[in-house]
């Protein structure tokens, strides 16, 4: 590590800095694993021949920050907390660039553990909307509504909270469709929701500071998370979602939670009232945040009355954030999507994100917002929703056909992808690697866990018409396990 | 401060962390000045009731961190550097909401720094471009332009680094405009030149790390640089720049330096070539990083051989990281700018931006790769660089003319504002604050200082008619100091 051993060349650090980043340093890289004992400090400062004190001291940073944890009456050990929060490298990563600091370090490995694909969207791509039929020339002719005047007020230097117009029309569309009563000084215009997450992140936390993530869950959030040196908790699921009971016992120094509660990502579970009190309770009680991200939550597929309202609109969610998206309701190259925050919040928000970025693109802005007051957003989930729903009737018999019946898929009233799920022992990457050279995209659950032993395949079908989905079907079919 | 009681309740916190946050949030909320002697460790750890381990250890990591020196036989000091830093909140500042993170309370508190205004641009706006009569029309052709299949290909996740037709008409563009060779896969686009800086910072500097920064200079850098617990390290200006010089001795830990040198912001310096190759020198001897922030280097009147190409052009740049913006030749409402870093880095900035919001918009980026590879971004400046050289004209003549010949601005080849220098004792905020009442924007230079005792006026003119310069010169003028 070309930096670790430049960082004795640097003026402001010292023997002890020396030694804790390079303890750490063994840890984020999997060269100490989690369990590993380390060896007493005496015999480990001799070792290195460094003071004792140099060791306790690296030791015990180490340990505030939760790579190390001490058992009583037995040493101390490399946590398995850290350990899975920074999981073993992917074989592909090579070693990141000298010059970059411990923390842009930290960055350049999360791409061993989540890197987005950006190429086009193939059957069975996760995540991905229908867009070759979107509204493009509706979306044009929206923009050349704006006056010249309104043009060059677009054009100038923005509210980094985002454009007046914009977030009332977000509140208005939440309290409508997602149940959340909140006022338009509460929305904060984002990037997606993966800015969502990095300003929260910015914000929120410190290094060291622990997150409950779901396992599995969205890699993104995680790499995120990691980013900026916080640590990512798994926890597991069950029918009812996030088991926040374990959760609270497991890590009970947890400041924040990540969760999925309209339909848990990958996973499709709905997470259940009595969880979601239970959830908002712990963070009362632990003085904790909850992030709420609603990535697919318009794509609730029964009668208006049936649809699951947001965690953010229940009694007692002071202390949630939502985090929405129009990546998945309008398309990914938008870049677009929201936080709601507590009104205390909103000024650090926006001054996060003027330092980040400044704001948000303002002809887009304008034209979102015309297209959400004017109509077009609720027109146009209308007819996403009826053919999403009929694209999954279309997997499900194409895969039933491709495999004369022996692999059925189940049906869900929600979401954009569907979870074929295999016993905890199969080596699901097999099959995907197989799906991807003949051209399919199959997405392991593996990938998507920290120590969850889960195992299956996610089948995204939003994006697809029915020729391809069939198409990939036959391909798969023959891959999967019966 | 709400957070910092609440820091004990946390278990993973110890006395001594709580001992070095308090002292450190002192010093950086300025209760404790620069230049302040911390009593001996004896006494002071009577005085909080702890042991002297636990603020020895505080004070330490202090020290090591640059808040605080110590002086051979004399103790130590709140050093002047992390008082600079960290200047006294403005008065206006409300203290932040709970449950910020002590990295948040730093990013809310820059705001008592930098609050960019974000209403209509008036005279005398510095950085403010011609927008009224930007070619949308011309541009909407364009968008209009792509094939379904290309609208729909940039309607999805597409490359943290920038699309690729955008990215070569950026590598293109610079070198026949700035005089920078560099690759295409070199270039990564962003939003903006605050986030080129922002990604740099994430990337490059850890916390505490010192970083050079020009004073006077541009406040957006700096609170992107202490929002990250980056130290910035004041450095004078003399006619031929940044005084690297000075600025080597002084600070001899800084690891970056982030310069103007094609028109220095905001006094209108050109940074000399010798200047330029004792500042390449430096940065190869510290292996420090330079960042050139060319943020109206397309404004340069004269011909086009008597332009100043960028450092980064120079042989020996290799250190230099070149951040460049659309926000002043086309206009900021569009949030697209790139960095142009080494090769062996352009993963770690594409991984850094999936991070913080994924990838630009796809159908802004389509468009502006058109709008330059069809010649139009190389009309537009030539017609903006006609009519902002004339512009600058009329301003000297209004303010000529309004003060009977009294204040004569000098005039400049290349820049977007002007300077109107006053003697150090002056009150620059005062006739700021009156023209402001009587609807003027007259940016004072003590707004843009750390220590420098420069006083001024910064009057922009590049995006205001002859009426409106005129009218608000008449304003301006009696306000001035003869």
């Amino acid at each position: 590590m070309a930096r670790t051993n430049s960082v004795s060349a640097r003026p402001s650090s010292t023997l002890r800095q020396r030694v804790y980043e390079q303890l750490r340093s063994a840890i984020e890289q999997g060269r100490l694993r989690a369990g590993t004992r380390l060896p007493p400090s005496r015999e480990h400062a001799s070792s290195l021949g460094v003071s004792r004190n140099t060791v306790l001291w690296a030791v015990q940073r180490l340990q505030a920050e939760g790579y190390i944890e001490a058992r009583v009456g037995d040493g101390t050990y490399v946590s398995q907390a850290a350990a899975a929060a920074t999981a073993a490298p992917a074989p592909g990563l090579v070693a990141p660039p000298r010059g970059l600091s411990r923390r842009g370090q930290l960055i350049a490995e999360t791409a061993a553990r989540w890197r987005p694909p950006h190429v086009a969207a193939r059957a069975f791509r996760i995540g991905a909307p229908e867009v070759a039929t979107f509204p493009f020339a509706l979306w044009d002719r929206l923009a050349r509504q704006a006056t010249p005047r309104q043009r060059s007020a677009g054009a100038q230097y923005l509210d980094p909270a985002g454009e007046p117009a914009l977030r009332e029309a977000i509140a208005l569309w939440l309290w409508a469709s997602r149940g959340i009563r909140c006022d338009a000084a509460q929305v904060v215009v984002c990037s997606g929701s993966q800015q969502g997450i990095d300003l929260i992140a910015r914000l929120l936390l410190d290094v060291g500071d622990e997150v409950l993530v779901e396992d599995p869950g969205y890699p993104g959030i995680r790499a995120s998370l990691l980013g900026h040196g916080a640590l990512a908790r798994p926890v597991d699921m069950d029918a009812d979602g996030m088991r926040i009971d374990d959760a609270a016992t497991r890590w009970p120094a947890a400041r924040m939670a990540v969760v999925t509660p309209t339909h848990q990502f990958p996973t499709g579970v709905g997470m259940g009232l009595a969880r979601r009190q239970a959830l908002l309770q712990w963070a009362r009680a632990q003085d904790a945040w909850v992030v709420e991200d609603d990535y697919d939550g318009e794509f609730q597929y029964g009668s208006a009355a049936q649809r699951v309202p947001a965690l953010c609109s229940l009694p007692g969610s002071e202390r949630v954030l939502y985090v929405g998206t129009f990546s998945k309701t309008l398309h990914p190259g938008l870049r677009l999507g929201f936080v709601v925050v507590p009104p205390a919040l909103v000024e650090a928000f926006a001054m996060a994100r003027a330092i980040t970025d400044r704001h948000a693109p303002g002809d887009a802005q304008a034209v979102l917002a015309r297209f959400i007051a004017e109509g077009h957003l609720l027109r146009h989930l209308r007819q996403m929703r009826e053919l999403y729903q009929a694209r999954q009737q279309v997997l499900i018999n194409a895969l039933a056909d491709a495999t004369e019946g022996a692999v059925h898929l189940l049906p869900s009233d929600r979401g954009m992808h569907l979870l074929y799920e295999a016993s905890p022992g199969t080596d699901d990457e097999g099959p995907s690697r197989k799906a991807l050279d003949a051209g399919v995209m199959l997405a392991p659950l593996s990938r998507y866990t920290l120590q969850s032993p889960r195992k299956g395949w996610l089948l995204g079908y939003a994006g697809f018409d029915a020729a391809e989905l069939a198409g990939a079907a036959r391909i798969v079919g023959p891959l999967l396990p019966r």
